[in-house]
């Protein structure tokens, strides 16, 4: 059945090749016979990062998102360079943006954070073991942190005040996993 | 603390005004007195309804999803339409994706997917009663669902079988709402 789901690609333009995304526009030969067209932004994909401490609270920042005109709250996370590691960036954007080094991660699972238009894949991590070491943010990032309970977390996602998509998936990934 | 956060808008260009997204590049004053760039594509926002039956099976669809080059799992979902209601979207698409008519919805949580360069909201629903009705397919959809038990569906999140963001965002919401 398979085999009749898959969109081939025919040809493409380049709409806008910027910083952070790409944009293409491809014509597709759709399982119906029919020619579709498909407009894909393409990332190099992200690296989110949950620390849990002993007494189970949870690292969570507050952080401006201009497409949303707002601070959220988030887990640590940044933009891959251009065919890194995940892991590595992981481990730099953790000790960057919240000034714990952490010894080792352990892979959570990868998402895809909205199928219908974007290539990115996000790689979630759980910090295993940190140290306090120093922050160091890009030029033009304001971010606060927060040790917050996690049952008060649940509670944030369950009434929407968390509403960021990674955080809840590397958190629910965890629970899971950890039977909690 | 927050008003040291936020990025004012200069100006911006409209890069790209397509079918489903629409791209801008704005200059923002950064806190730190700086301009700088923010690319932002625009969405209408979609809705994706998670439904759930009395023996504990979750209705997941099969699709081909273009930007990955994958068929994968996920709920049922739809884009908005400009302005319109997203407890009506969930309505339609739940009834013309899955052949299920729901009697009412249960708001779950709105999630932001990748709060980094995109707008798009994801408004998440619970679907409460339903009745067998008809599938009513976009031309160009190719779509299989499948009811999963609730026990398989978590292994398959810990295994990252399901990778969508928006299927494990709306059954954690669900599973921490309910206590399961």
């Amino acid at each position: 059945m398979i085999m009749n789901m898959i969109e081939k690609k025919i040809d493409g333009e380049v709409i806008y090749d910027g910083k952070i995304i790409r944009v293409e526009r491809d014509r597709v030969l759709c399982p119906n016979g029919r020619n579709s067209y498909r407009e894909v932004v393409r990332h190099n994909g992200g690296a989110a990062i949950l620390c849990i401490t002993k007494d189970d609270r949870v690292l969570l920042e507050r952080q401006f998102r201009y497409p949303y005109n707002e601070v959220i709250y988030e887990i640590p996370a940044g933009k891959l360079e251009k065919g890194e590691d995940p892991y590595q960036a992981a481990l730099r954007e953790f000790e960057e943006e919240t000034g714990n080094k952490a010894e080792s991660l352990e892979h959570l699972t990868d998402i895809y954070p909205t199928c219908g238009y974007s290539s990115e894949v996000i790689y979630l991590y759980l910090a295993k073991d940190y140290v306090k070491s120093n922050t160091n943010f890009d030029e033009d990032e304001v971010i606060e942190t927060e040790y917050i309970p996690l049952s008060d977390v649940l509670d944030m996602i369950n009434s929407g005040k968390i509403k960021d998509a990674k955080t809840i998936c590397a958190l629910s990934t965890y629970l899971i996993r950890y039977k909690k």
